[in-house]
């Protein structure tokens, strides 16, 4: 089922550079495995913020929490979660 | 280009009926040829409420307004607009 | 899978007692009936307000969309809805 | 008496992870025996948030108030409260 | 056990003048009673508002739901309720 | 004249513990010391949150402000104000 | 003393023409005459918005809420209320 | 020209104490001195807030900004600016 | 000096249409008549919405009130307005 | 196309003054090329705010998004972006 999910990323001022450059790596690595596997069936930037909509593709709200609170940059991120089902007018089945 | 689109719909208590229903059907039969048109590309329903999440792909913010702003329920929506781009996470070209 | 959702009723000023009075019986008979089922789990007041509280199982967003659309006063409500999971410190399976 | 709680954690950055561990351990095992008492009826997760939506049953608001600012995380949450009462259209005698 | 409550009142301006003034004239005698009965502790106006801050001495939050949701004016009513309890710096039992 | 006011206080989690048990003293010592001279009418606190709504009496706004930018804990406090007058439904004079 | 108050006028829309042309000629009538008495000391226009900021000079706040509520536009008002005092780096007595 | 200015200060918990005393006290110096010169026309504290409500006289947007932004605490504040025109029912050339 | 204004238009829904095509066609010969006069510096529509984003030109905030309150649609408006002023960084003198 | 961006700058307290000239003359000489290379089109400071209110002429948002991240100040600045489109009303082309 899908879900429709904002992330808005706030890395604190004194962060070192290099454990903020290891934390956007491993988030980048993960992101893309949960995009290969089909669970994060949509990624994209919002022009001009440190943010992303993206729209996953999972089993039940568990298996989303489990995804997103494991994501290394989660800590640092505000996250919203809104459920999506088919609309009516959609001509495709999942609106995807 | 890409747009996250989010409308939400207020119909007046006291509209007809039968306006109501001419609304609906013909703002289904617009977003289905818009979507067979590959402008309109995503259109998920938010669980629980008369609101839509979409993406459009157009070619610039003066034809998603000739877009949105002819739809024949825009007179009763809310609507918000964000621009996206590529998320340099992402593994398909635009996101999609 | 349960789903938190919150109802406020705006019923406007303008309507016929008698046109409100069906409304909230066939309300109050769906909304048995629902509980019943077990789909709608557990449902309270809040206190001093014309709203509710309410946890939702159910098989997905889908199913809750339906369910809560086609309730007799969904014209006249504002909806939130949350999406729940099993939480670790929860001694409950499901937090029920 | 029912009353409806929201809690988000924040734990600041700079919290060294021994002291998160320990903070947590002790609210976990704080929170199990506060559910196997019977006042912290319900406990979820809301999905994608370090952030929980929990049913208690106590006394009065001062046995509330001593049970939430007694948490060990209480000091790192936002917490928001409020009262229930049974709902006329609830088959179950208090909601639950 | 007490509860803080502010009402904010919005009469519709199509209202009838003779019904407004009698939808007044029962509100305050119904006031008067609650407050006559030791329900309704403290009742001031907000300046400059058609509001008030109200606190509320009752059993339950079901014995305040049934007092606010049966007053006159309450269909025009926006109400917040808060729980008290008592604060650990008053003199005195329950803050009044 | 009465004055409603809510404190929420917000220490900072860096503040050693001597410090804010100090401070907190002298909180309560000058809280007690103020509702024991009639200026601090009311003091509740609000369930679950670090918070108080109280009723000040005062002889005008500067005696309010010099009462609550003096106590111990105002660096650490948001402060609300709302200016309360007689309501014409309360029995009680100043509806206290 | 003083009170900061802002007011901003939502006519409604089938308010008949004569019918407001009066509300607002007394409403200025009753304006003027309050600033006369040195009550209403200040009284600005917000620019591009039909809302006023204004100081008012009056004896406590009822006084206030007594001018305020029987201004003829009071009905059709959002109104907002600031207690002021002295500020320490003022250079007249009360900020006048 | 008139502009309504809302300065709200927040100090930094850890600013040392003399660096604080000097911003304030050359905060007011120069508080005073735009006073005397008419151009800060009033200055008041809002009552239980670090917080002032001003009218300003200047030439135009730009010697407001000037002004506001090398105040010693403006790194400290938010600023909130309106800009004020006659009030057609003003009995003063410029509500003042 | 330049203001930054923002206009959200909501027609209510009864307005008969002859009556709305005459307020547009009249707002639209006003606002290119100013335009033209160069106090309406810019004029732009947000994509999605029946709101613009403008740009004026104006001697005082009187002048620009004076425009924004005798527009045909300023009934039907939420205008918000931002003083502006030349940017530092800026190459060209006012911005434009 | 064009874009209306506010950007609103928070440098922490902490940031040492050498450090933040240079990111601000580093800033600023950015701001200068681009707006000499016609994209960032125009930059007007908002009144008593380290903000500022500027069009951007971009081929796409993506490098809309190129351009914002990229500046020095990005990470203390928090960004609103809206897409605009040519106004029916308007004489210029685009606006400008």
């Amino acid at each position: 089922m899908l879900f429709h999910v904002e992330m808005t990323v706030n890395l604190p001022h004194g962060l070192p550079k290099a454990e903020a450059d290891v934390l956007k790596a491993t988030e980048k690595a993960r992101a893309q495995e949960l995009q290969a596997s089909g669970k994060w069936r949509h990624l994209w930037r919002v022009a001009g913020q440190y943010a992303n909509v993206s729209i996953f593709d999972v089993k039940d709200p568990g298996e989303l929490h489990d995804i997103l609170s494991t994501l290394p940059l989660f800590p640092f991120m505000q996250v919203e979660v809104r459920a999506l089902c088919s609309h009516p007018s959609a001509i495709a089945e999942d609106g995807s």
